[in-house]
């Protein structure tokens, strides 16, 4: 986990905001929210909001009202204590990928399977740039596709001992995560005291929640378990083509699931979601890493602190189809940004290729150099009569070098970033090494790392029982 | 030349630009500068500054009381009036790679020539985000070396009509650059009124001024043509390895070029420089898109205002060896906190590869592409109930689409940034138009741009003068 003391970088002036604000105000009273499930609808006529069908037209008052039970900063609880994160404030907290059907693997693109799934599993304990391996790595396609989820669940818990992403495919997996949860953590009332796992909750946007979604989202926020409420924004399809109304349609979706979430649980933890870009206008194709999409992250993050929420924004997005200098810019594009908000939650923050629908191994390990540069760069420098090595000046002289004196010796080895990636070999030397691109270096960084992977610990007891667990459900399953 | 009117991100306290700027003084008072030019030296002492042999030992007021003498911002001509710039303020200049004695197209790295040094030229004038070709975009390795410089200014006159930067290899080098310039513009009283040139001096750091670059310095500020007063750190060589002490003696340097300046001609324009990076303390390279050096950029820019100058940083700055995904990641590193600091003349902005030995025609349209992207991220929203288009969302309702509304279908032309050089075709269609990587799409895009290059217009008669000039002078240098 990181904590960001660094400055934010704001962009919206206080009318700016008003604007926004207004704008939210104006489309869940007038155009309203559809909720796809009844029990939704239910809990909002019973708060005395106007519903026509599955339609809540809301009162923005009785929103924020809604909105200002959630609380602003909260942990989250992982098997191994020094993995536990707090999500709020200062803290980000980083996730890989999230949901690819495909694998690439040097220069092979093919589906990913469960074997996929443990080997990204595998990285992300690794990696402490990573808080937590994600949910859906990766679509483990070779497994039986009911029970899927418990493999993917008994993966996370097992081969990482970082927090991990519950399944949001039905109300039932929610709950197989929320019981396999519990056993890990000896019991449901240890993770409603404190949190074990975050659900991603995506808006059908514009303006609607469908069913399954929701009935993930009730069985979370049931137990406590934090959702983020995520508005799905490829502006020019899902949302109109102006930032601003993107932003107002953004604030119009994720407060209405905020307050639907504190209607199921008052104080339920939650978090304000953002996936905002924008499809290419020529083709049709969903575009990554552009500037309108960083320009609505620095917006986002600005808005949920206007709001009193933690956040979840940006990540290694990108549209490339190999991990090429686009993949890498797209990246950063969106990665920047993304420490410069300060953002709270961060999903695909290693791994992202091709629009997200292909996990990407030596995408993977690029991102982690990312993330390892931006650690050090949104770290505040420490200025001080001594930082400025006067004595090193009056050592060395005019027109001399650094590389001998007293001051440099004292912290040649931790006086920079060391790269794990990027390499500065001179030409010939990098020639000797091979000529390989960065590409192909991270393709040697990442099966050395998992070729190095040690499990973390588990107690064998409690490996056993979800294992039981998994076995049990796949069969009622009928898988 | 972009306007940036988004907020700098500034992360410095004044406390500690107290600091540092306590530290400067120390340094210029107590260990002093060299200068390795008895006519640099007599002026200090003249002005009442204590002297030990090439050592001048700076009152601080008294730097500060000729910094003061440099305008905030001015104007410099280009031929094209169209293409005039000003540097200062919120105003950002760009120009190309400057320095490269290599060049990389596609799979070949090879010396640079003076055909490499045409084409650059065409591309530099081919885009409008570079509002110059810089000087030396490529060392033309196959003209005589005692002459080539006046390959170069022609060139740089005659294939664009944009600002250029002088030679600076030495005094008689500055003064046919001046020449040449005084003929392009019609005598040298038109451009001692508004300078038509940049000149890059750059200090022998630690602390030293060499005399070769003094010699320039004095040629072009006795013209009034702006100059660059650029620190040379790479921490850890040039400099101690903590970025504060980076930070101070660039100060010391860069003001005390600039004092030197306003002795020579008082008032005469110049540029607070800034090339801060660090090497890689492995390796002994240098490395450049580091964390470091963009939070000494981010610093530099408050600095530059703090004392009242328009400065120099910045850039599409890497250490890779193939314009690869290090290339674009180190690049952005360095060319979005350059954005961030509101940059006022940016050197390398196109075309720098490993390390500034390359210059690469492909890392050349990446660097053009991330300036597009970064020139749209950079134009502040424009918010007003308007922009929230509410219509649309009454038109399009819950779970529809935008595609086809009428706020869509009235701005889907300009509405979002559109790529020269990224793809978001998918998998399929992009394995169809040949599954090129970006690099491979560059490559066509730099070709085609070179192949559809027109000479902007120049009179005859004054192109002669210009020839003749060069014809000239290569004889009176025994080329």
């Amino acid at each position: 986990m990181f904590v960001n003391t660094m400055p934010r970088y704001e962009i919206l002036s206080a009318d700016a905001i008003g604007v926004l604000d207004r704008g939210w105000r104006r489309i869940v009273s007038e155009i309203g929210i559809q909720f796809a499930k009844p029990e939704a609808v239910e809990l909002f006529a019973k708060a005395g909001q106007r519903v026509d069908g599955d339609v809540v037209f809301l009162d923005p008052e009785f929103v924020l009202e809604q909105v200002a039970k959630a609380p602003r900063e909260f942990d989250v609880q992982a098997r191994n204590p020094a993995h536990n994160v707090h999500i709020g404030g200062d803290h980000m907290v980083f996730s890989a990928v999230y949901g690819c059907p495909f694998i690439r693997e040097g220069d092979v693109r093919r589906d990913a399977t469960l074997r996929d799934f443990h080997q990204l599993c595998m990285l992300s304990q690794g990696y402490d740039e990573l808080d937590s391996a994600g949910g859906v790595i990766c679509e483990p396609n070779d497994a039986p596709l009911d029970s899927r989820h418990l493999d993917m669940i008994y993966a996370l818990q097992t081969l990482t001992d970082k927090i991990y992403m519950g399944n949001v495919v039905s109300g039932p997996n929610a709950a197989d995560t929320i019981a396999m949860t519990s056993i890990l953590f000896g019991g449901r009332s240890f993770i409603e005291q404190t949190p074990a796992t975050i659900s991603l909750i995506n808006c059908n946007s514009p303006l609607r929640w469908d069913d399954r979604m929701l009935d993930a989202q009730f069985e979370y926020c049931a137990a406590a378990q934090p959702v983020v409420l995520t508005p799905f924004l490829l502006m020019g399809a899902m949302s109109p083509v102006t930032i601003p109304a993107a932003l107002t349609q953004q604030l119009a979706e994720a407060l209405s699931g905020i307050a639907l979430a504190q209607l199921i649980r008052p104080g339920c933890p939650v978090i304000f979601g953002s996936f905002l870009s924008n499809i290419d206008m020529q083709s049709g194709s969903p575009s990554f890493g552009t500037p309108e999409s960083a320009l609505g992250l620095l917006c986002t993050g600005q808005l949920a602190r206007h709001y009193g929420l933690p956040f979840r924004t940006g990540g290694g997005l990108n549209s490339s189809q190999t991990p090429d200098a686009q993949s890498a810019y797209e990246a950063l594009m969106t990665l920047l940004p993304t420490f410069l908000a300060g953002t709270n939650f961060v999903m695909h923050a290693a791994g992202w290729l091709e629009g997200g629908l292909v996990s990407c191994y030596e995408k993977f390990i690029i991102d982690i150099e990312l993330l390892r540069e931006l650690r050090v760069e949104f770290t505040p420098l420490e200025i001080s009569e001594e930082s400025l090595a006067f004595g090193a000046h009056s050592e060395v002289g005019h027109g001399g070098h650094f590389l001998g004196a007293a001051h440099t010796m004292e912290r040649f080895r931790s006086c920079f970033y060391r790269p794990m990636l990027s390499s500065t070999a001179n030409f010939e030397r990098w020639l000797k090494l091979g000529g390989k691109d960065t590409a192909a270096r991270a393709s040697d960084i990442w099966r050395a790392k998992v070729a190095a992977y040690e499990p973390p610990p588990l107690d064998d007891a409690i490996r056993a029982e979800l294992a039981d667990f998994v076995t049990r459900r796949r069969r009622e399953l009928g898988d």
